[in-house]
């Protein structure tokens, strides 16, 4: 799979798994809503309920700003198997225009954010590598 | 969610996430097939095509054991969504009883293997901590 079929799977994908490493070198992975535009995956603190609000997704990339997204598809026939990853350098944004940008495109994305637009901080991904892998090449269109 | 909780819901599902850090600190997301027993998780290399036969998650493991690997549910009604994830250390197994084992497990769980057992390095992962969510309470059985 070449990036911009990773890219293009990649950003029709509703869930993302994010993965961080902190300081500490132990690796985090979590589920996140997210939206892409050209090289840039987003994705917000939203009104989900969480564990807790001090969030080891963003203590992590405070300590440690490299992080990886993952996007796969599962099927019982392995024939079918996919998955697309983004690789980049993350960068939370508490306020201002990036942040009003993320949201808009989280928001044109998932009807679940119109009724209730985020309203946490923003991370905003610039991925330097996009990849991804199927057990069979995509059929033609 | 509790702990055994986590463990059930995580031990059911067909697909996990692993995240792995290597020396570098850049952490690296991958879908897997897994076995639970008690408080050990497993997975091999089998014979699902790679991109390549130098696996980034066996030497990130080599470089770093402490992974993470999560279980997740989306779902377009936010209400429905829940995680499982397990924190532990990976240990390699090229052969020996605990590679026989982890391989049974694996075939046990998976008709697909059935057909052909995993054939490559097979990871044990002791898992430390079991944790999850859940956007609402599970329903009474």
């Amino acid at each position: 799979m070449d990036a911009d079929e990773a890219r293009a799977r990649f950003g029709a994908a509703r869930v993302a798994h994010l993965a961080t490493a902190g300081a500490d070198g132990m690796p985090h992975v979590v589920p996140v809503t997210f939206a892409v535009t050209g090289d840039v995956v987003v994705f917000a603190v939203d009104h989900k309920p969480k564990r807790t609000t001090d969030l080891r997704r963003l203590r992590n990339i405070r300590e440690n700003p490299r992080v990886g997204f993952l996007v796969d598809h599962y099927d019982e026939d392995w024939d079918r198997l996919w998955w697309a990853r983004a690789d980049g350098v993350a960068r939370i944004h508490q306020d201002g225009s990036a942040r009003e940008a993320a949201v808009a495109a989280l928001v044109g994305k998932y009807p679940q954010y119109q009724a209730q637009a985020p309203g946490g901080p923003v991370v905003v991904t610039t991925i330097s590598r996009w990849s991804g892998w199927s057990a069979r090449p995509a059929p033609p269109p």
